[in-house]
């Protein structure tokens, strides 16, 4: 007789007799609670989106930051728990700092989204850097290296995926099939662009405005839309 | 078969099958029972008032802190758990002079939040400087730098916002709705003074005195305001 | 279904769904069978009684010490665990001296009740100085410093007030609201040792005598009374 | 009475009653759900295949590596949790160069896997490097060395054979069978990738193509096969 | 609902819902299952007397040693774990001679007892001196300083008062109701000494003899009573 | 009321209330699902043979190590888990050869013996080298020293015999048996080998081939059997 | 209503309500199940013999070692866990050629003991040296020292007695009756011997040989009899 699968869920990193681990697969529900983030890569660079559930009008609505540079040449769109990600953006932003310095040149995207990846992957250790339970974020790494633009996909179990469009939080499966249905590798910034703010107009129960999306690009250095820069692809679409 | 909620919580920093951290809403539960707290932003500063229950005739009104003055551009207001927002406001006070000594300059405002909620995140991780539960505070961090005034809001997960106007504590459903009815851009400082009081008058059971709240304004250098400038700003309600 | 709140005691520093921590609570029970203590401050000095519960005639009354010396101008009265208190007034004694050696000046009451509740806060984290479990005691720590006069009352939760008048242990209740009639801010320091032994008189269930009562004052350095001083704050009753 | 399997397995690395150590068992039971892998040694080198899982059109297909380089002379193809993989051959990679270092000579492939093997064995046991759970991962190791070509296949107990072929994940039972069917030791390279790919045809549930395995060889250096000359490889079977 | 009191126990310092820590309680039981100890102060010094339980005629009767020399000024009787007290003995040894070394005058039998206090207030802490349970053990501490002779009693919970008189261990309510009728101020050493042994007599099973109890006194310094001194005190009975 | 045995075995290193050590008796359980090993002792050298159990024909006999030199002068068998026996081995290892640097002489076989055994005895203790288990193996430690021809046999408990002649493993039971019937201290090293081989013959559910047995001696030094040499004594037989 | 016994025994070093400590307690069962040893001291040294329990007639009986030497003139028999005596044995050596190389002079054979018993104690502290549960062994130390000869007795507790002469394992009770009839204080060596070994004949099970008792003296320096100076002894009886 087994015990029923909740009762592995406390040892924060130990296997059922499924082979699972319960901590990340609960630490991935949070992201299909957390705001909806789409990423598509095109060949001139990586259009990033996210909805930004502003949930007071007395909010600052830039202050909602869930797309974040690590690098001039990387940045990221998020979705769960936004202290979680802010801890790892800073770490990477420490890493690319660190390799600029000591090799005078930019950290690679892949090996970015690596060290991110180390660090989520051991959580429960005990060390310092670590947590105590698996971050609770998915990460869409956009950057742009000798390698030309790269998309990364990463989730709290710290696996990473190199993708030529992803979605990413509460609206994700829908967004998913969508890009499918739209993506084609000959896709310029400016459509990319268009197709990741209509699909994410499908997901959000509002009406998109500049205050509650956020877009960035890199292509090749990272740059977030200002508001009259969304605003001209919100009138596009 | 799921464990009911309650089973997941002694894991201090762990998810549930839902994805969710139970200590650190139940830290935020604390703060439902704590004394309210408001924060408006102007154009001219910013101002923060506070409920102070005063729960005995023999306590010495000025001891009871609910608003502190981290640096000379920052101050914040709390409620919850006074000893915990002691210790944030501490680690604040020593990043802030730190950050004087080494660089020549103010820390900014969302720098300083940040280092706030880092110690917040990291409960339960063993190390030095961490709590081994959530902190049971959330603050209103009020400051001015090179951005001009702004409004930090802060909860025990370790997350902050930026506000234009915000509540937080027992009475803070209500006085949000309130703020949202009567905040604008274009408030002096003198008009949020009259409409944080107002307004924190109609969330306290009792008559509001200069004995039982306090007023602090940045504006752009912290200012705790005197028994009889507390007693004419009620004058002008 | 929530669990019953005795389930979430046992982890020392964790907070129950309602945002309660119970290890503190139950310390603070641990006080409520203490001894009483009582503190009144005047313009010209604070005055501390307390109640002694000699348990054997074999017991040496001097050797029973619920007023302790801080420095030369705190001292402090406690009720709870006495062994716990003493934990804590080596440490400000300590931390006192440090500061004398180090700025050549007391510290304040204030600096010197805050240095008391950072090592109150921090029970169960592990580190060197801090207790597995909360301190159970409370003290009244009345001191004498640049501000003038000034009394603090501290609880197991490291959380402290600045009062006029307090009392702590098992019969705090009645002899609060005996404070609250008797006091006034013109009373003089033979008036304070009047009211402080004639409350106590009325919750202890011994007649007063110099052998079960110890009464001190701050004003401006400490003094413990002797029995003869006792004996005639007695006969004044 | 003995208690039931299932109460054994939260102690990390703990023996139950008949001898077994759990955690590792289930974590083998993690590669069972593994994509499947095939390793084929010959007298002119080893050959790896893999079947890749591209769960989404949009997924960049050589972003899913489950086969990597160790050294010049050591590669190797993994089932299981890829994070882990990704931890085992990061540490493989270190202490390849670092004997590369102090040896002046490349390290053997066995000494190669027994470092491994070495960081696998101590799950659980706090300290820097090792996991506070098994690696939930199976690597069949290729290499050339003075001693020729050789072929390991390590599990997550941190135990390792040298075998001349073997297959491991979720179709290892049917492409082991194929296996010992069709290998002897006179295969060339040339028959052993066709003999590898075919077997792992058998197991995959979609049509072989250049974007859905992976193929590898050592004779004598690692080469990770380009998608042509996976292409012709395919057109042989 | 209330756990029933002995699940609190559990946790080796922690508050049960009345605010009682348990395992102290549960040591001083282990005192109580101890053999009789008793300490009389006179003006001329203090005597120490216990009684031995010789539970095998091939045991040495000397090396049952339950009255040990602290210092030239100090001894100490004890009742409950031997072993235990050997540790505090051994802990106060070094103190005192520290203190002397240092200082180059004895330490105050009341700073003694402070410092054995201490390392029995610290149990469950995991530093280094301190022990994982209380001290399972009571004990009289006799001195004689710059103040005269003094008898001290120590409890596990780390809690000491001084005494005029007091006998702790199995027979100790009916040693404590002799004593408190015997004892008086005019005591000389001589009296003290046969009163002692008298009570001791009363509340043990065997006929005293210099086999199985032990006398010693510190007048001013600690002497242990030979075989024939403790004969000639039964003598005088 | 006793708890059932098998409550007590979750604490590593804890008594049963009958004196026993549970987690040490499970070890020795994983120990008699291991392979047999025979080690017979005679007055030229010592024997060790042990049962191979090639679980597949794609396995390289030769890289199922079951008998591993420790030193020149001393060789192991095992049974059990390979990848503790591996530890230990090293760990053996460098202590001998520690020993040879330090000393300029080999270590003996019994210091060899006890190195190994301390190392298994403090499993559960949380130190750097040791496990957080017992370490699943027995050992036939065979060695040739000053004092002569030796062969030692150790169990997980960190308990060690000599002996003239020895089997472990699932067939140690008839082995045993068919050893004390055999053995004589007039036994060649030739006859050693014959009995050995053809006690494991017995006991093996296969033909004895050179692939499934490796025989070593330790005459004075070591030496692996080739299968040559192997298949010389199977032909004896 | 108390939890039963068992409950209060997997907190290593806890007190039940009663006051007992159970993992000492059940550490106390495995010296019961252990082989019997006899320690007589007399006016011209002492002897110590033991029961060897050969289980097999392959086993090397001069490897079974009960009896080991500490120092010259310390030598300790032994009763439970031989691996856990072993480290014992071996802190007792370190300690004792470290008082030899600091002071020149020999440890006293007290001081030995207590440097067992130290070590005893500490079970369950983590610290380096110590064992994560009680050592389940009881000691018969001999020596010969300043004071002349001396036997003390150890047990899992850490407490030590000074005997004349003593049983422990299990034929204890038995023996010890017999000890207490044929024990006086004029015994020669050679009645000791004679004395140990008769009793130790009646509590074995086997007839005593030379290969399943093992006999020593300090007298004044340790000596292990030899096969043939057993053989006389048992040729007296």
């Amino acid at each position: 007789m087994f015990l029923t699968r909740t009762e592995y869920d406390r040892g924060v990193n130990t296997f059922s007799p499924e082979g699972r681990l319960f901590q990340v697969e609960y630490a991935i529900e949070a992201i299909k609670l957390g705001s909806t983030a789409i990423g598509i890569k095109t060949k001139d660079g990586v259009v990033l989106a996210v909805e930004k559930r502003i949930t007071s009008p007395l909010l600052e609505p830039s202050s909602v930051e869930k797309i974040m540079e690590i690098d001039d040449h990387i940045g990221c769109a998020m979705s769960g728990l936004i202290a979680d990600a802010r801890t790892l953006v800073e770490h990477a932003r420490v890493e690319t700092q660190n390799h600029r310095f000591s090799y005078g040149e930019p950290m690679t995207v892949e090996s970015t989204t690596q060290a991110l990846c180390d660090l989520a992957l051991r959580f429960g250790e005990g060390d310092e850097e670590s947590m105590s339970r698996p971050f609770g974020v998915s990460l869409l790494i956009a950057g742009h290296d000798e390698n030309g633009p790269s998309l990364y996909y990463t989730d709290p179990s710290g696996t990473f995926w190199q993708c030529n469009a992803k979605a990413i939080g509460s609206g994700s499966e829908g967004a998913d099939s969508s890009l499918q249905e739209q993506f084609n590798k000959e896709l310029t910034l400016l459509e990319a662009e268009t197709i990741a703010l209509s699909i994410l107009k499908q997901v959000m129960e509002e009406k998109v405005t500049p205050n509650n999306v956020d877009i960035a690009k890199v292509a090749p250095t990272y740059h977030l839309y200002t508001p009259s820069e969304v605003e001209a692809v919100i009138t596009r679409l």
